[in-house]
């Protein structure tokens, strides 16, 4: 039953095109999903990393970088900042793109830039619990919230001193699925 | 009016959002809209690279790249690889992540590669009038479809010989809008 609360969706295809799509029930809406562009950084200070504890689900308590969904009109590079200063109060200085994963289970693209803090002073905005600067071996490795987390901080660690790397991506076989040991 | 063919959306914040949304007037779904993801290539053989001449609108008769926007649960590079053969019948090896380049105006993520032809043969796709590989003197300058062609046509040049390269990002100042003067 389709009411104004909970829209009911079926999948077809609409005419003209060539794969099936959610179609409203009630008026024929067609919703064109699409993957979403997550953009974040691994940022440092003297060798420390900025991490936040998740104030919000999914994984509330666990350790994530700054990052979260790139809004419409905005640059890759300035949603890092944004979400950075939204969840850390933290301001950077971006370096350089680290990354580009695939979160296939999400149908997420993640833009995760390398970064320097401009300060070391951070402080946990709205959908962060706390926030720090970690050493490598500080860092709260069983406390981690997503795979992709640890996929960054390990690319990020194999670039110190190097600036002629390329944009990493997935490592192999590993496609952002929970279940997956996530040992780095 | 909202029929079946022509769904109405009025701008509103949803209960518990923080920004406006369009909502649908007659059954409430919310449209979520976020920035779409394209994925392309400068795909080069022995120099020449590949353009195609758009079958479709907008700008249809200009050449352009191979490139097109990324499906649901596709890896950014495989969805390079599809749109090359699905507009030129081009197989590619991707060799680097090129640029990241942000439309505003369309909120597109831009994430185009470097890649080269497997071999030279190309042919027209559904979506493509015709396709062939050009010398950097010979590229139909006047006729490119769109600025970020230009810019990802000049940004692959400056990279020849240079395997360090960090993926570039749009002109200072170039935002994608097509009354920009274009040159290079
Ligand atoms: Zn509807
Ligand atoms: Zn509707």
């Amino acid at each position: 039953m389709a009411s104004a609360d909970q829209p009911s969706f079926t999948s077809r295809v609409p005419e003209g095109d060539d794969r099936e799509r959610p179609v409203c029930d009630t008026c024929g809406f067609i919703d064109y999903q699409n993957p979403k562009v997550v953009v974040g950084s691994v940022a440092s200070w003297d060798g420390r990393v900025l991490l936040c504890r998740r104030a919000i689900e999914p994984r509330r308590g666990f350790w994530t970088l700054p990052a979260g969904y790139l809004e419409l009109n905005e640059a890759t590079a300035d949603g890092a900042l944004r979400e950075a200063w939204e969840e850390a109060r933290a301001e950077l200085e971006i370096e350089r793109l680290l990354a580009v994963y695939t979160i296939l289970r999400l149908s997420q693209v993640q833009l995760i830039y390398r970064a320097r803090l401009v300060r070391p002073e951070v402080s946990p905005g709205p959908e962060t619990l706390e926030c720090g600067l970690y050493a490598w071996d500080e860092i709260p490795w069983q406390e981690i919230a997503f795979p992709s987390v640890h996929w960054a901080l390990g690319h990020w660690r194999s670039t110190l001193g190097d600036d002629g790397f390329a944009p990493f991506a997935n490592p192999p076989g590993e496609t952002g699925r929970m279940e997956r040991p996530q040992g780095l």
